[in-house]
C-alpha cells in the first residue's frame, strides 16, 4: 500500500492510498479518514460508496463527514467507483466503464478481468484496512450515494453478518428496470436472470434481509423517477417487514450539497449501530 | 444580477451569481449561502475572501461552512479573488493576475482598469448583497484564507466601522516583505511607499485599530516562514494593544482540510460579534 497524501483534518488524518489490486487487476486508489480516537483504540469502519463519474475524491472534498466521524471515532473509507488504467476496457459514457463499476463482479468479457468491485469492496479492501489501520473489523458499516447507494444496499443485503448498518443517499433502488442498470448489467453480467443478485428490490423479494435502513432522497432530484425510484424499495421493505426510514427531503437535488446536508444524520445512524 | 445556480443545502440555499461589475469592469461571479432564518428575518453577512488561485467555488465546495451558518443564521458571501475575462490583463503565474487580485485597488497600468478588488469587496459587492438578499447590512463581518486572510485583515483595519469582526486562516500578515507581496504590489501599486495601505502589520504600525482578531495557523504549513509570518502580526498587535487570538494548530497544512477543521470556530467567533 502506497501513501499518496495525508492531511491533518478535524483532529484526525485524511489520507489517500493506492495499491495493486488482485481483485481488479489494476492499481486502485482509496481514501481513509482516521479519527483521533484511533491513536489509542481500534475504531469501527464505515465505507462510503460513491456514484457515477466519481472517484474517492468527490466525497472526501465535498462530503463534510470528518467533523462527525472525528467526534464519534469512526474510520471512514472511500473507495473508487471502478477499476481504472490503460489496461482497463472503458466506454465513452458517464454511466458505463470507468467511474461506473456498479459494485458487481463482472462475468462477461471483456469486463470480467477488471470490473470486480463487489469482491473488491467486500473482501480485498476490508483486508487491506484491517492490516494497515487501527480498525475494529468486527464493527463495519456501509453507505453510499446513487450508484453507491445501490452498492451499499445490495452489499449489506448480501452480507448482513459483515455490516452492522446500512444507509443511502438517493440510491438506485431497482437498477434492473432503469436505462443505467440494464445497460450496465447486460454488459457486465449478461443474461437478465443474473441481475437479481445485484438489485436491492429483487434481493429483498428473493428473501434477503437486514436490520433496518435509512434513506434520504431529495424531492428535487432530476433522477428521482428515471433512475432512483425509492417507492419500489419502500414497497419491497414493507412487504418484507424491513424497517425503512425513507426521508423525502423537500427541494434537495442529487448533488453533494444534498449529501453533505444530511451526512451528520447518517454518521449518527451508523455510530448508534456500530 | 444573474443566477448561475442554486442548490438547497443545510436547510438554506447555496447560490452562485454573476453581474457586470462597474468596479472591476468585467463580469464577476460570487456565491451566497442564505440560511433558513432569512425567510423571516434579515440576517447578518459574513464575507469569506479566498486565497491565491481560488475562485468563489473552492470554499463553497470544501469549506464546510454551511452547517454552522445555517444554525447561526448567517449569510455567507464568497467573492472571486480577482477580475477575469478576455479583456483582463493577466500573467502566467499563480501569484499574480487572474486568481491573485490581492484585494487592492490597482493604480498602475495596465492593471488599474480591472484590478480593484478592494473597492469591489468593500463597496460594490455589499450594495449588491443588500439590494438582492434579506441581509441586515448593519451587521457585516469578514474573514479569509492566505491572500484572503490578508484581504480580510487589511479591509477590517481600514474599515473598522463597517465590519463587526474579523478572523483569518493562515493569513499573509505582512505581504510587503514577501516575494508574493512585493511582486504583486510593485505591479499593482507602483512605488513601495504606497504598499503600507495594504499591509496589515504596516497598517497597525500606522495607527489603524480594531476590536480583536482570531487567527488559526497550521504549524505544518509550507508557506509559514516564507509568506505568512504570523509572528509579525503578533508583535504588531502586542505593541498596539490589539487583542489577537493566534492559535498555532499542530501539523496542519495550508489546505482546505485545515480550513474546514476550524471553520466552525470562526463562524462562532463572528456569530458572537454580529
Amino acid at each position: 500500500m502506497k501513501t499518496v497524501s495525508t492531511n491533518n483534518s478535524h483532529g484526525g488524518v485524511q489520507g489517500v492510498y493506492s495499491h495493486a489490486s488482485a481483485t481488479c487487476n489494476c492499481e486502485m486508489t482509496f481514501s481513509v479518514f482516521v479519527p483521533p480516537q484511533a491513536e489509542s483504540n481500534p475504531c469501527p469502519v464505515l465505507y462510503y460508496l460513491s456514484g457515477l463519474t466519481c472517484t474517492h475524491a468527490n466525497v472526501m472534498e465535498k462530503g463534510e463527514y470528518r467533523a462527525v466521524a472525528a467526534k464519534r471515532g469512526i474510520i471512514v473509507v472511500c473507495p473508487d467507483t471502478s477499476p481504472r488504467g490503460d489496461d482497463v476496457v472503458n466506454e465513452d459514457a458517464y454511466f458505463f466503464g470507468s467511474g461506473a463499476g456498479f459494485y458487481v463482479d463482472a462475468t462477461e468479457e471483456p469486463f470480467a478481468k477488471h470490473y470486480n468491485m463487489y469482491s473488491y469492496v467486500t473482501q480485498e479492501l476490508p483486508t487491506l484496512i484491517g492490516d494497515n489501520f487501527n480498525a475494529d473489523m468486527d464493527r463495519q458499516s456501509i453507505f453510499g450515494h446513487s450508484m453507491g447507494g445501490h452498492g451499499a444496499l445490495t452489499i449489506a443485503l448480501k452480507n448482513p453478518d459483515q455490516y452492522k448498518s446500512v444507509s443511502a443517499f438517493a440510491p438506485i433502488c431497482a437498477p434492473s428496470g432503469t436505462e443505467w442498470g440494464s445497460n450496465a448489467f447486460s454488459k457486465y453480467l449478461g443474461d437478465e436472470s443474473t441481475w437479481r443478485a445485484y438489485d436491492s428490490v429483487s434481493l429483498i423479494e428473493d428473501g434477503n434481509r437486514l436490520g433496518d435502513i435509512l434513506v434520504d432522497q431529495g424531492t428535487g432530484d432530476e433522477f428521482l423517477e428515471s433512475g432512483l425510484r425509492p417507492q419500489l424499495l419502500e414497497a419491497a421493505c414493507a412487504e418484507a417487514n424491513i424497517p425503512l426510514t425513507l426521508r423525502m427531503q423537500d427541494g434537495y437535488d442529487h448533488s453533494y450539497y444534498f449529501i453533505s446536508s444530511f451526512m451528520a444524520d447518517h454518521i449518527a445512524w451508523h455510530a448508534e449501530r456500530l
